[in-house]
């Protein structure tokens, strides 16, 4: 359970911001693809529209931060990590920007990333709530 | 506008976590009163049900944190933090709790908080969307 000391070791509904940065992605097959880099809120509602992975060192692809919309991440409390259900293939075809990029975050960016893993689109594209 | 070197530059819809952590938090008189300590996401549908803020050495209260319904939180651009519209008296007789205490931050105190604020109490006490 979350609490004051330990806002992370939560076993009920709430996790702290700062303990899901950072902590590891796995496939489906247990095999860490990288970690969670951040968490892109919308301002006004305080939704998390996606989770930035880091893949650096995973997959060939080098240091690459790889946006993911928050419902693909799963919380697997045996492995402690998030699971996302998607093989390589589909990673590597995904939208992924490079440190250097200066690409926009916004709302044509989740609108892209949205369309790739066909989910939150109506999210992405009108503003609404899910 | 958010980029991936700078996503916590953001003009538009969106703002990282980790940029949310450590933001000045002001009165609406411009007085400091601290800063954000964390955000606590809801894991299934990442909507931030509060951010806490930390208050060690204002208000003549201590180390201590102070949990906020996010939807009390306005960010000003003029000031480069956000905005609470709460006096002093307010913020002194809120849920507040030091940091060796082992209080839950799950749905029972989500629920003290809400109460207290007047704010989000349907949401908090459900589990349903706001």
């Amino acid at each position: 359970m979350a609490t004051i000391n330990n806002p992370g070791d939560t076993g009920g509904r709430l996790i702290a911001a700062s303990k899901v940065n950072g902590t590891t992605v796995y496939n489906t097959a247990g095999e860490k693809l990288g970690s969670v880099y951040d968490v892109m809120l919308d301002k006004i509602s305080g939704q998390a529209q996606y989770a930035v992975l880091s893949f650096g060192g995973f997959l060939g692809i080098g240091d690459k931060y790889h946006p993911l919309p928050w419902n693909q991440l799963k919380y697997d409390t045996g492995q402690g990590g998030y699971i996302v259900n998607l093989d390589r293939s589909r990673l590597e075809g995904a939208p992924v920007y490079g440190a250097s990029e200066m690409t926009s975050w916004d709302d044509g960016f989740g609108r892209d990333v949205a369309a790739y893993y066909g989910s939150g689109g109506a999210y992405y594209g009108s503003g609404a709530r899910p």
